[in-house]
């Protein structure tokens, strides 16, 4: 049945969605953040959405940021495709407009880490902040896996995971959603998927740092650097799973879509890869973030914030010294200018 | 403490050995099998392996294959570098002048199946078939992991897997092969790494197969396909681990050195991938067997090995019929003229 879906954040991966939403036959509503007001006039004025270089369908309506009110009404599901940047401006700006029985899905990744060192998906972070009684009545969701908003645009047959609390509501939601392209898997784990789809960003950052490493020194004649790579990939694997074990979740999901799958796409190219590059060239932190300056990095950020809970939990017993060699390592590239020397010795050992 | 070791089999993996061997002091034979003349004459002529495109280190002596004998004499490890195609020459020509006490460790990754349909990895394969009275006296040993041959020849960071059944013999085989760039980590879990050794290039010709489909369509303007990439790199390692468990191994082996990670660098390039993007591109798989003639095809036999033991597995209860579909699939497309149409529907549900 055609509903009426509004997308909050016209970044890329939200506005990306508008293609199976649209060829579904539903209305879609896309809205701007007080960020992406050139990306709506672009729309309007081209039809093109700047940053994914398309024209996006023709039915999409496109809301300014102001206009976020008149979007939001009626809507039947709410998209929040803002950054994790934005989960402030989330919360106090479309979180008291929410209705309901009407559910939120996220493509937002974002972790948040408690005092004793337990990760919150971003969902749950947001269901807390929801006005008093709303708690129990708006259901939030997220997506997770792999998924370039690219090739979403043009179709490209892509899995992703539906997660969040109650499963009849992912239903729904992968009624609304789901074509012959986009393909919907659904689980309650929400937790472990937020973890692999949240740190599959930091890790992608490492294996950059390996790939840079290469751009550097590259004056033996050979130009691929896989070996390393591989190996980091399956540390990245070894350390995910090793989390959502001691969180308590099913560390099987560590090579599933949201975690090997979505590590596999991440590596490809974009900001993280980017970030990571230059540092393996050689560039110092600060040097690379002055490159790269006005990108928003969640990869940056979801590192710091797992090594700190990191350090809570060894507290606690619930993980060992020594068993997350990768994300110390980038922790300490990132946070305290360590040089770019892989820890070999210590990957892989199992 | 320097040894000799003898390198039976002068293809890019065996040879690829010479450097960590050598760069530890050790005296290296390399032996060419009947299918490697012209390799080890060139070689003798210009010092340059061939397929390697690349000098050997210089202190390496070269054996042809009627000077087999003489090159085992004496040899503290010797290293089976013989294609899986070529098991049956070893076990005819080398089994037999294998020595108490010196152990055996292969390069080659190959599966065969027993009648039950439960899968035997190469080393017991070949220890069953020693002279009477060695199988006691001669350790057979696998490498197993990330390692493209002309990145270790140049010395890049690899982490590889030496398994077997005696921890004692890895140790010392550790001791032999490991350098400052080639880390060794170990396991007994023999059966299930010979696994993933060996599906994983059955899995790259099927991430082949979605790379191919793009050479063929790619009129979108998009010059990649990662996101269906990437969906089947998740559901190879899905059924890597549904694999083992039903042959009662580790599962989590599957995220591993040898699983995701082989998985990952195996998709990079090489003749599987070749015959895939064939396949791919729409030619039937005797046109694209065509095209690549006089290649080994390891991945082709291991799709029809495991098509088979799925079948008596499944007899026997042990999986269920639809666990494995992107194996079946590329079991059709290969042995039964198939169409090239992944079953999205199936893939990746948990």
């Amino acid at each position: 049945m055609p509903e009426t879906i509004t997308i909050v954040g016209a970044g890329m991966m939200g506005t990306a969605l508008c293609w199976p939403l649209c060829d579904n036959g539903h209305t879609v509503r896309l809205v701007g953040t007080p960020l992406d007001e050139e990306i709506i006039h672009s729309i309007r004025k081209t039809g093109v959405h700047p940053k994914l270089e398309r024209k996006i369908p023709a039915t999409v309506k496109t809301f300014l940021c102001d206009e976020l009110p008149g979007a939001l009404r009626g809507a039947g599901v709410v998209v929040n495709g803002v950054s994790s940047f934005g989960t402030d401006w989330f919360v106090e700006m479309v979180a008291p407009r929410l209705v309901p029985g009407v559910p939120v899905i996220a493509v937002t990744k974002g972790l948040h880490v408690l005092p004793d060192g337990d990760v919150q998906p971003l969902p749950d972070f947001i269901a807390e902040r929801l006005p008093a009684g709303m708690h129990e009545k708006v259901s939030l969701n997220a997506i997770a896996g792999p998924c370039i908003a690219h090739e979403l645009a043009v179709r490209r047959q892509t899995c992703v995971v539906f997660t969040g609390h109650d499963l009849s509501i992912l239903r729904s939601l992968k009624s609304v959603f789901a074509t012959r392209y986009y393909h919907i898997r659904m689980s309650t784990d929400l937790k472990e998927l937020e973890i692999c789809a949240a740190l599959k960003n930091g890790y992608a950052l490492g294996i950059g740092i390996a790939v840079g490493m290469f751009d550097k020194s590259g004056s033996d004649g050979l130009a691929q650097m896989y070996n390393p790579q591989a190996a980091l990939f399956a540390q990245s694997c070894l350390e995910m799973r090793l989390l959502i074990k001691a969180l308590g979740g099913k560390e099987e999901h560590a090579s599933w879509l949201p975690g090997a799958g979505d590590l596999y796409v991440t590596v490809y190219g974009g900001r993280t890869l980017r970030l990571g590059r230059l540092l393996g060239q050689g560039f110092s932190m600060a040097q690379a973030l002055d490159q790269m300056a006005g990108v928003t990095l969640e990869s940056v950020e979801i590192i710091t914030r797992l090594a700190g809970a990191l350090l809570v939990l060894e507290g606690r017993g619930l993980v060992q010294s020594g068993q997350f060699p990768f994300l110390q390592f980038l922790d300490g590239v990132i946070n305290h200018d360590e040089p770019v020397a892989f820890p070999w010795d210590r990957f892989c050992l199992v």
